[in-house]
């Protein structure tokens, strides 16, 4: 490792639909942008390393080689991962964040091996009792995103579990978007204090009462892109479907829109234009296309890129883990715990 | 009322934003297209005879008045209207399908008082333990709709429970849409078999069990308005969420595409021209704007109509409550469920 290097990230070189193909461009195009990145590169080493030297870049010192000789394949079931894939890229990955060799690992493989291998491997901090999958969305002001936690980590969470997921998710906004006093919310199916179950009414009562959290109450579905809230809270469940139901919306606009341009001749001049701009709009609203999504709770950072991610997405999934190191994320939510749990 | 007239229908007339002002329209635009029905109008009688006799209409065998000195207001808890409004317009509405003077009701009121008032003076069928709130949903494929429940009604359910709302559903898209053995699916956060909490594993071995019901399997968020199913079943938290999510990321499109449209001169001049066809989906993606969602599950036919409907979207609802009476919807899926509960 080049001593000029203070930032060492470990990447699962084998996982996502295209693994090495995607992920090491993405790596070269990482350490260009950074001279002080150290990247750790898990998986087939003469695969890797003939990849490297297609880009004269076998001695760099910002790059090396952590030999596995397993993959995680895309469909495996999480606990067999977990069990018998101890060799894997992944796992080797998480190990090397385990042991101070880096202090972020960036995986595009098999989400819920991940979760798995990462929860078992990293434990959790002080005071959390599940780890969170989180993202940042899009929301109708350009510049603003939300945060939106649990994406599908964990079926269902009890009040303690959202209470400990408010906490942080809005230690991230502060930190990665640099947001002061985080707006945070519950999402529900009503606005007012007596909707939804029992468990969220008492989740609100508790944010209520933490002075360290900027509490803004519940939101609906239809005020997760709004920017009312920078930080929106809610069970895995319902954010996966929440999530998924956004970009199968945006998906329906686009292709009904790509339908009514092609109706008129006049309109089919300007459907290049069109496509484009639907297009971005599109890719705007499947975060996880361009972005990382991070498993946050954990002794450790850990960032998850979409499975056929680009090698620019993964490149962004890299310096969201960049961010979270230089924010020391892991450390904050700790802090941020201890004081909300000590009152 | 007039023997010519087969079909009675009673109205809210005082429920929803405008109450009168645009139920009385629709009630006159109804009976006008259907020669055949005999419309109840609930609500203050002085008021109600003023708009009739604007319109020539006092003396209407189609028409009669049922007069209620109460109102449910649209922010009152359903406990309390239940409790306190037995003179009021929703609730005489529901009195009157309860002493079979009415084959169904239409209201654009409270759906939380509505429900109850449904709830308790209705009762349930056979067989069912919860009414479910659904809704026709628009699809990529412009001549499908997906029906999709609960939206709302309960906010957990058990597998029992999704597993009736399933039969309840499947016989309303075979009896409203006439779709031929409706495609049945169940939202999850997943496609595989072992994703999903536990009552929804069970819900989908129950349903695979049925050789009444075509169960097709999970679907994610994304496939909603795919078209891959005619009828999704979830609870009505995330019913609740996943629709709303719906109408948010519709409207943040929407405004997105209105701002990209004014950034060129060029593309301004077509603003208008684009303006409303995004204006067009987007209420296709908000179908309580202009159609009835249906309480199921009652001894009786219940049709909510937004609260903020217009007169043709509250004649959306009345058509709605029409086609369920004509297809004697309640007694279909008492039938279903006798079979299905049977075997």
């Amino acid at each position: 490792m080049n001593s000029d290097c203070n930032l060492t990230i470990s990447l699962d070189i084998m996982g996502g639909d295209k693994g090495p193909l995607i992920t090491i461009p993405a790596a070269i195009l990482a350490i260009q942008k950074l001279p002080n990145l150290h990247l750790i590169l898990c998986g087939d080493e003469s695969l890797i390393s003939q990849e490297l030297a297609k880009n004269n870049l076998n001695d760099s010192p910002q790059l090396s080689i952590c030999h596995t000789a397993e993959t995680v394949e895309m469909d495996e079931l999480p606990a067999s991962a977990l069990r018998n894939k101890k060799d894997s890229s992944m796992r080797k990955s998480i190990d090397l964040v385990r042991n101070d060799k880096a202090q972020a690992c960036v995986s595009a493989g098999n989400t819920g091996a991940l979760f798995s291998m990462a929860h078992y491997v990293l434990k959790m901090l002080p005071g959390v009792e599940r780890p969170a999958l989180i993202s940042a969305l899009p929301t109708h002001d350009d510049n603003r995103h939300v945060f939106m936690l649990d994406l599908g980590a964990n079926v269902f969470c009890d009040s303690n579990v959202l209470y400990q997921f408010a906490i942080m998710g809005s230690v991230l906004a502060e930190e990665v978007d640099g947001i002061e006093s985080p707006r945070v919310a519950l999402l529900n199916m009503g606005t007012e204090n007596i909707k939804g179950s029992d468990h969220i009414k008492f989740t609100a009562a508790q944010l209520e009462a933490n002075p360290y959290i900027n509490y803004i109450g519940f939101v609906e579905g239809n005020d997760i892109l709004s920017n009312k809230a920078d930080v929106i809270v809610c069970d895995g469940f319902v954010g996966n479907v929440a999530l998924k139901t956004c970009e199968g919306v945006a998906l329906m606009v686009y292709s009904k829109f790509k339908s009514v341009l092609s109706q008129h001749m006049f309109t089919r001049l300007l459907g290049k234009f069109f496509a484009s701009t639907i297009k971005k709009l599109f890719k705007s609203l499947n975060p996880d296309q361009y972005n990382g999504a991070s498993l946050i709770g954990l002794r450790g950072i850990v960032v998850k890129s979409h499975g056929n991610a680009s090698s620019l997405a993964f490149l962004a999934a890299i310096m969201e883990a960049v961010k979270e190191v230089e924010r020391q994320v892991p450390d904050k939510i700790r802090k941020k715990l201890e004081q909300s749990l000590a009152d």
